[in-house]
């Protein structure tokens, strides 16, 4: 059997005069980019600046629209109506799109971010609406969501209609026992050894699956792998990720080559 | 000697719960619509709306980026580097770009808006890299400018690179005896009266000219008119500049046709 | 039996070219003006303007802070943090404060808007954190809350802390079965016929309740009436308010006064 | 001959996720902070927390208001209304008094920030209105400006209002032959030696002057020197200002003790 994953991560985070993420470090490491979009975090400057650097690393590139809430970075729920969400979507990852053209490239995918990527796993009728208006407007994109066996039915349903749809799981971050990543508030949600995040990435694409915090067993379906660039810790989780990966088999190469 | 212009109007300025222009009346005079793109006014709900309202009509859409400063609408100069201009253009075209994308139209032209429109004016160095940066991101799309003797040979520059750039003039807006717009700041700035406004413009296109606030003869060249849909006068305006122009023989239509 | 009311109305909600409310019509029926502080309408000549109009018509003056959220007008909730709630209304409340200073007045009260006042109505924790901070802050000024029978103990409570609260009607709103605001989206949220509002406001005083969408009687506990100043009929609505309370021998004068 | 000065640095200029200068190094060397009120940097959060670190190391504290530009950090002028600049500073001088009260501290100065810094040293009219209504608003408040001959005339000027001014130098900005702070976009702006910036901090107290870019002497008048948190390099220098001067026999004590 054959092992495919693709590994995203989060960037171009910084804003104005303001610094986050060690994108040039982290960049080595994945196959697509998840780019900030000006709502959550980023700027125009920071946008232009990330897709060149993916244009550089032959990293596919794909937008990471969120709430409009700099303030709150995108982590706090808004009660926002589906045609507003649907429309933010379209508006952040249009202007990403004005950068990805001015260097030559196109957009692979989309990926929500925080508070708003968590609430359409629990919110499929918006979530279709979103991804309906966006695949209208950006035609052979592919959506990221939370990789729950529940998402690949959506995924089968939404490949029906024309429109791809890619499974994700989180090596570093911990889940709860119905399969949902446990909240940052809590303490433990963020695992932070690479060792051990590196082994449960390798386990989560092989065995399809990881252990809940009470220890329970979480089927999951899985297209890519969310890495992080936050520091140098997760700089050397993102390292092993790929290279146990690699040594375990596992195809590494981005989501538009085989979702 | 055929006569031919566009009509272009500035629209999709409301803002989240605040309401500005008459749109659904202008639309109807326009052949070119200049869609804010939620720097200086609009936001994603409004740039949607406003999309969707130029399709109807069968108008075609520009983007309208300012400065990023709604609290000033655009109106203030600001001291931002040349990068941060052009990656606020690209930015904000790019986003209206997938509201146009979502309705099947594409970006028409791009006009700078209020005190950067003005500021470019008066310095090339900074126009011509906007409108190169925007023009291999966005391809065959149209740049306004101001239409003075200096930029029609300023026009015939960016021809030769494969630039294409329409000039402008503005019936209900007093001239400056060096062929500038006279600050809004001052009360003649704006000219209210429908009937003298509508037969400026025929002048302006026929005779290709318009008299300064002191009387002196002004030269220009023209593609597009500049009319607005503030309020009822202006609306009143743009239909009389529009059956006046039909009248004397003076082709209207979208400065794709021609540009 | 003695019937004392305030009359409150939002005011200053404009923002840069955008123009919102009559506050010059309202201003001459109320006796305390809420006014917006910059997160979900307003901004700085706003401000300094309303509080000018409120010293003119020896109108009391308060905040009325709402989210970060000025796209959505502070209508839709946010999932902040009990600390963000307390620094954005200490923040927002102390930028109105220095408008008061400047013209010689002081902070009579504090009203949180939309969605966030909603939100404290079911949440006495979070209600309680932000007052006592802005009571430590802003001395002795008086927080506003919905005039639910629940509230009328919180309000006790908070009078043995040393803490003023005053208790709010809303003539032009329905009420649930609950006894709480029925949503805007719904269509019968907000009355329009001016003679029934008012007639509303004088039994609401007269006989402590109303009647909810089902008519049932909904008991209350009222210090204070909310009306609007958005339209013509609204004015209209806030005229007869004040006149027919008056006629029916309700006393109309600001909170400071009896709270 | 007694030498007295205040030392003041910029602090609270994090933002939401985002995070700047070694505010909790630099607080132990200095006697006034000038606290970023939410339009060129910090938010509610920051400057709450901002405020208690002031109080917790008996630092006084002053508001440092800037053009609203998050996206610029308030280093780009803008062309705004004296009336405008007037409210901005009202409102945010105002916001950060509210957290001042809430920890029991008052407002000891006002420093602008950035390019409205650097603009109104050449436009004393808009200054003196600024001044005058912050005056009016926070009453025996201290206003800051570049220590140039020219702004001692000023200082005077003021005083005679009522109003206090404090002069200031920094110690490691270079200075053009006008006096003025060489702008950061030249390389040689910002001096990073430590000892020689403690050194030339010592000279501008006793010898009240500096030397140019061009080694030419600039007299200058000083209550206040600036020093920067931004990096351990800056946090060295600070230390040395401080103590150098105090080895030098100069009194360092907060501006509200002597201006």
């Amino acid at each position: 059997m054959e092992y495919v994953v693709d590994l995203n991560c989060d960037m171009g985070e910084s804003f104005g005069d303001y610094t986050l993420g060690k994108d040039n470090e982290v960049i080595k490491y994945i196959t697509s980019s998840n780019i900030a979009c000006g709502f959550h975090a980023s700027d125009p400057n920071v946008m232009e600046r990330t897709v060149r650097l993916c244009r550089e690393h032959h990293v596919m590139a794909g937008a990471h629209p969120g709430y409009p809430d700099l303030m709150g970075f995108g982590r706090r729920f808004m009660d926002a109506a589906e045609e507003d969400l649907v429309n933010y979507v379209i508006y952040q990852s249009g202007a990403l799109g004005g950068f990805l053209a001015l260097h030559g490239m196109s957009l692979q995918h989309i990926k929500m971010h925080g508070a708003l990527y968590n609430s359409l796993v629990n919110n499929d009728k918006a979530y279709l609406r979103i991804v309906e208006a966006a695949a209208k407007a950006f035609g052979n994109v592919i959506f990221l969501t939370l990789g729950t066996i529940k998402a690949a039915e959506l995924k089968k349903a939404c490949r029906q209609k024309g429109i791809r749809v890619a499974l994700e799981g989180f090596p570093d971050r911990m889940y709860t026992d119905e399969g949902e990543l446990l909240p940052r508030k809590y303490k433990e949600a963020v695992l932070k050894d690479p060792e051990l995040i590196a082994r449960r990435a390798v386990r989560m694409v092989k065995e399809k699956g990881v252990e809940s915090i009470n220890g329970r067993w979480i089927a999951m379906e899985l297209d890519t792998m969310c890495i992080h660039g936050d520091n140098m810790e997760s700089i050397e989780a993102a390292q092993k990720i790929r290279e146990y990966s690699i040594a375990e088999g596992i195809t590494v190469k981005p989501l538009c080559e085989f979702v």
